[in-house]
């Protein structure tokens, strides 16, 4: 119906993730009103993503051989929390508090996607610690496949270094009747008390 | 927090309609993810939009100086359907049963916006109206845009060609509670009788 042009750009955008038909005709309309300008940004970026690496060193996404944080000489080097995802590196750099470095480890283990542990980032992470190392903290989604990413670490890190794990509860400004069973009793079981 | 190139195409990509930082971001991961195929398949689609010109005739979308619509023999083009955009066009294909013409005006009338008469393809109406034609039916939204670009069309076209509109009333398969008082004061209007 449409021009063959517009035609295959609708059907290359509905590769993206949750973009159906009308979406990605919505989209391709609004590219087609962009001015040459706009689309050329767009495209540029496209080609820019082939330089996109990941940092030798924790597997982090990277524009050089060695990301940023790890290049980073004010962050110490010693404290690495371990992340299934570059993403989430971002929700904790937000919080502005943590120091330390990070270890992504691009995956999570899932037996029946057949994602299996030599397939994550895992050994690049037992190379970087030593004895200087003072704490992993590992803050992996609380997920069937995080915890078991989580419980096959800490067995595997066990008596080499430190290995401390995020506390689950009831989310800040959340609501208890909202919260489900299990975090709940999460909440429940990781409570603190003022002792007298 | 991302390498530039993958903030680039997440800046890029928000340029999009509806799409906020959270989604551009969760697109460009996708895009990451993809092969070099995929990604040139994208890129060489958003290059071929640059080929997409108006129909000299029409003012659809069109891979060459006439469409497929108007270069088609087949097609009644004494009857010309007017439309607000291409895509209205592909919505009356998809009925599989008219026959005639379009005519693509690339808006609506809109003193508010300042969108006048002259910016709208009403010129090129013009010049194609000629003794052959048979009717110019006007299928714009029934928006106040819409309406305002009909009446003012009606005016331009009496006693030149017959001249229709698309009939409103209650969608089929819509339930008559869930219709508005304006849509349904339209099909009580336009009730048909079977006359004894």
């Amino acid at each position: 119906m449409y021009p063959n042009q517009l035609e295959n750009l609708i059907f290359a955008l509905q590769r993206l993730p949750g973009v159906g038909a009308k979406t990605a005709e919505r989209y391709a309309f609004t590219i087609l009103d962009w001015d040459a300008e706009k689309r050329k940004d767009l495209i540029a970026s496209l080609n820019g993503i082939d330089q996109i690496q990941h940092c030798e060193i924790c597997g982090n996404l990277s524009s050089g051989k060695i990301c940023s944080i790890c290049e980073n000489h004010n962050r110490n080097q010693n404290i690495i929390c371990v992340v299934s995802y570059p993403k989430d590196i971002v929700a904790i750099e937000n919080m502005q508090s943590y120091e330390g470095v990070y270890h992504v480890l691009n995956g999570l283990i899932n037996t029946s996607k057949g994602i299996l542990p030599d397939m994550l980032n895992i050994n690049a992470l037992l190379k970087r610690i030593n004895e200087e190392t003072e704490e992993v903290i590992l803050a992996v989604d609380p997920t069937i496949e995080g915890e078991t990413t989580a419980l096959y670490l800490e067995k595997l890190l066990q008596g080499h270094v430190k290995v401390s794990k995020l506390a689950h509860g009831i989310p800040v400004g959340g609501h208890l009747d909202y919260a489900d069973a299990r975090t709940l009793a999460k909440a429940f079981e990781g409570r603190s008390s003022n002792e007298k």
